[in-house]
């Protein structure tokens, strides 16, 4: 509750560039007034951001009447973060600039069902690599100044301490992780959670962009639900918050992977739709590959055909969705609730339409009338591009240029 | 998201406020400290606070080798705020001083089943004016300056309006029930929902308070759940956050009063509970009364003597309420679960021991451990109190010692 002067500093210097990154340039009037601060404190905040080498003063705007006003910027090529997104079957690494634009890429696949921490590490600093020559080489006069690397890691995670505390599909417990990966990777690493990753992700640049209360919804082969209120990401007491997949919707239902029964994911997961399919239709020929990915995707390739196997699956995993998403309504009264990650964009419209079906039958008028239901408009990957949010709040967090400033690293 | 300096100003003036609610006297260093503010943002708003009439200077106490520290308390007895809690068979009043210490109640009954705005408003009134009028005779020499008026409507209700948007045990529908009240009592009026008082009250004075996270669960004969996020109550995008009664537990089961099937409600309010009572022992003599609160009542009586029939009934509705905090555990990660209202407290502690065991059963382990769930501790009615503190927080937002202040009212 009680928030120190560093921590109101930091919130400061995030809504100053979070500003800046939406929109470049600006004069430090519409900084103070988009912030609700001061002109002085905006002064201060644009003086530290420019000395950190976030900032470049862009020339000047004639205003009306006065004099002419000054116009900052982010200095894009200032400064690069990597964002990293470790799922079962594989890393990605993205490399941008400081407005959040992508340079480079990287993966490497994982072996599914349960890779060992030291052969993750090898493959997130090989990735994280890769994307770092990879844009080193496209600009040899300028390389990447590296500031900071956020990497997500599914389970729950102590982000201070920088451990993966629990990660059913990998097996762990209790894995120091930014530990082992700054033995191999001479950057800042900041460790959290893909749902909370994505979640900031929609916050900054996507569906939940200027919104007071907005919820983001992981449909994957886990499923979650971000929670973005008040303006911020609600991380509960241990950092756990949006374990709703583990919510209960059939009390005494199907098996969960949890331990428990019933819960929203034991019938809107990936693996919960391929049970679905099998239900309905055993002979399926959408069947024939049981690997989740292709089965989804040829699911909603079907179903946007309009083949009626297809649709009655999507109808029935949008029947269990909708009234779980009618909870949230309910519970949270959001502005707008986004459906995210791969089985979302693979089962798209002709789920969305059902979704906001279901939900309308299950949420409570009003709540129901002020919440917007849609798919993520992020085109890239949003868990990556929160990531490198979460590493770039790391960079805004250091002491500023009076202190010891922040390191910087090139290749 | 954007807060005006308005905004933050009375944000400020609640938490130098609450502190000293919570702890009278004490220093300006104690109060800058609590609330994360500067000195001089502190000896500002203490000015105006004394200005307002709530705050005294009370002397001065030693400091180790600085010269003395004045000291600073609330002024008790300098204002009067009540606070109304409107049920379907009652209304209660309270008048509380400054340091929110009861003074003086009043009571009026009405008839179940749909009363009347005008009836409801005149019942409010002469409650309000009964409890004033009894303050006053209890000190004739001061009698109660009273500074504003909370007043809670179950259902859905526009506080910035003033209006009972929707009341289904009363039928109501757009009610402007501020301005009705403002017709009859010479106070300022602040409307809001007793769920969201409950949960206030929780925060300033009970269970929630100095916690993060917090969710207080009322159970009576609706069911909600009253979420205090980020140390402040979570209101949500039309102020209707909070309907955990109308989330699904059971896809397709009970019918709810909502119209949807499945719901919390269905199960764990006090109709409900009935029910189970009737489906397990339709011969019991605990149904003898048909009337909710005596039956509920009765059979919380009979669950602490070891009756075995109620002890069943508790299990079955545990079961269930377990179940559906274990949804808010899995989903929000808050430190503490507060059980409230008349039911909680019928049923007491072995309700409270059995829903501790339903919880383990369903939460995931990392933020069940965290959780502590315990009974309301608050010894009056915590309606009543919360809706005094919206009261209060309309004083703290009144323009203040330079504008046109606050209107004083003495009866």
């Amino acid at each position: 509750m009680k928030r120190t002067s560093r921590d109101i500093r930091t919130a400061n210097r995030y809504a100053v560039l979070r500003h800046l990154i939406a929109k470049s340039p600006a004069s430090r009037g519409e900084l103070a007034e988009s912030a609700g601060l001061s002109q002085a404190t905006v002064a201060t905040l644009v003086g530290e951001l420019t000395a950190l080498g976030l900032l470049v003063e862009v020339g000047f705007e004639e205003s009306a009447g006065g004099r002419p006003r000054s116009l900052v910027a982010v200095d894009a090529a200032g400064g690069a973060l990597v964002g990293v997104d470790v799922a079962e079957t594989y890393v990605h690494a993205e490399l941008f600039d400081l407005a959040l634009g992508v340079v480079a890429r990287a993966e490497e696949e994982l072996r599914p069902g349960g890779s060992a921490p030291e052969e993750v590490v090898g493959r997130i600093a090989a990735a994280v690599r890769t994307a770092v020559e990879s844009a080193a080489a496209a600009d040899a006069r300028r390389p990447p100044r590296v500031l900071g690397v956020g990497v997500t890691m599914p389970g729950q995670v102590d982000r201070e301490r920088g451990v993966a505390v629990r990660a059913a599909n990998f097996g762990w417990r209790d894995v120091p992780l930014t530990a082992l990966l700054a033995e191999r990777l001479p950057y800042p690493v900041h460790l959290d959670n893909p749902l909370r990753a994505a979640t900031v992700a929609e916050l900054w640049f996507g569906a939940a962009r200027g919104r007071d209360d907005a919820v983001v919804i992981n449909l994957g082969t886990g499923v979650g639900a971000g929670l973005a209120l008040g303006g911020t990401l609600h991380r509960g007491v241990t950092n756990s918050a949006g374990e709703w997949g583990h919510t209960t919707l059939v009390l005494d239902g199907r098996p969960c992977s949890c331990g428990d029964a019933g819960c929203v994911e034991a019938y809107v997961g990936a693996p919960a739709i391929m049970r679905t399919l099998r239900e309905l239709a055993p002979d399926s020929p959408l069947l024939t590959d049981d690997e989740q990915t292709a089965t989804i995707g040829a699911l909603g390739r079907a179903a946007a055909a309009g083949d009626p196997v297809a649709l009655r699956v999507v109808r029935e995993t949008a029947r269990h969705l909708g009234a779980a998403v009618a909870d949230l309504v309910n519970l949270l009264n959001p502005e707008v609730i986004v459906l995210s990650s791969w089985v979302a964009a693979a089962l798209g419209t002709p789920l969305l339409a059902e979704v906001r079906e279901a939900v309308a039958r299950h949420a409570l008028g009003s709540p129901f009338a002020a919440t917007e239901i849609v798919l993520s408009p992020i085109p890239t990957d949003p868990v990556c591009l929160g990531a490198a949010t979460f590493a770039l709040e790391g960079v805004l967090s250091s002491p500023g240029p009076t202190g010891t400033t922040l390191t910087a690293h090139t290749t």
